[in-house]
């Protein structure tokens, strides 16, 4: 498929979504913290073709987002771990799962987060790292950082504008 | 570009990623949330081709992440609009910023999150919405929900069975 590069967007959204990939990898990530590090181990459980998965392992090393350590010298083996960086994908996968149980899940959620000692089920949802306050749509937005381009601002500031006139609506302004 | 459907598959992060499309869907849910309504907003916004546009607010619509509302009758016109499940998307979309923040962005970030009212910067993490404590990879873990079928199970009890041995391992066992 041919597509417009987003690595030169200044989004950290765009720069994202070009760094994973496609989608296969996303899954191959979702495996790697099952704790999956076996090119075999991947393909079994994501039914890819070998091709394909080489190609997305080979891409995820590239970025970054997954380590090769040879751990069979005779015959040559090796194996994909998670580095820091695809550790740090974590969250998005949270979310991809926990927006999947509330909309995409007619018979029951099929996958939970739970404490691990207490075995509690727990509701993945974005917060504040300091206070753990909830990141509500209506009391947080989206600001300009500090190495902001011009396409940057623009867009925020159009947010801005919407989300004014938009709470101004509400209230019948 | 073909590929296996993800929708067939039981895991909730396949199945949010088959809704959601492609790259670009994730990008104009991006430009909703910021209150961008019209298809000509969104062409300017992401520099897309317009087929490629249409193609994926159809999408959108089709998997209920939007809403087209017509706005004006002569001429025709419509406008798309984020319906609940879209604005449920936006978890996933904080952690795209937040990951790509961390680790696309060498110049310093472009777009952080705030305080509405103090304008203080947040840090979006991954929490327990009851509690608000951190979901860390050592204390969390993900486990069969009540509609979990063999395959997750299975995927899961490797996952656990990984887990333990890198615990055993990492105290030197």
């Amino acid at each position: 498929m041919q597509r417009k590069s987003f690595g030169s967007m200044q989004c950290p959204i765009a720069r994202s979504l070009e760094r994973v990939g496609e989608w296969w990898s996303i899954l191959i990530l979702r495996d790697a913290f099952h704790g999956l590090t076996r090119f075999d181990e991947f393909r079994k459980s994501l039914g890819i073709a070998p091709n394909m998965l080489t190609r997305r392992l080979n891409a995820l090393v590239e970025e970054g987002l997954l380590e090769r350590r040879r751990y069979c010298e005779r015959p040559p083996r090796e194996e994909y771990l998670l580095t820091e960086r695809g550790r740090d994908f974590r969250p998005v996968l949270l979310a991809l799962i926990a927006w999947g149980n509330k909309h995409y899940a007619p018979e029951g959620a099929s996958v939970l987060l739970a404490d691990a000692v207490t075995g509690e089920v727990v509701e993945p949802v974005m917060a504040d790292g300091a206070t753990g306050r909830r990141l509500t749509e209506s009391d947080f937005r989206l600001v300009a950082g500090p190495a902001a381009g011009e396409q940057i601002r623009q867009r925020l500031a159009i947010a801005e504008e919407n989300r004014k006139s938009n709470v101004l609506r509400s209230k019948g302004v």
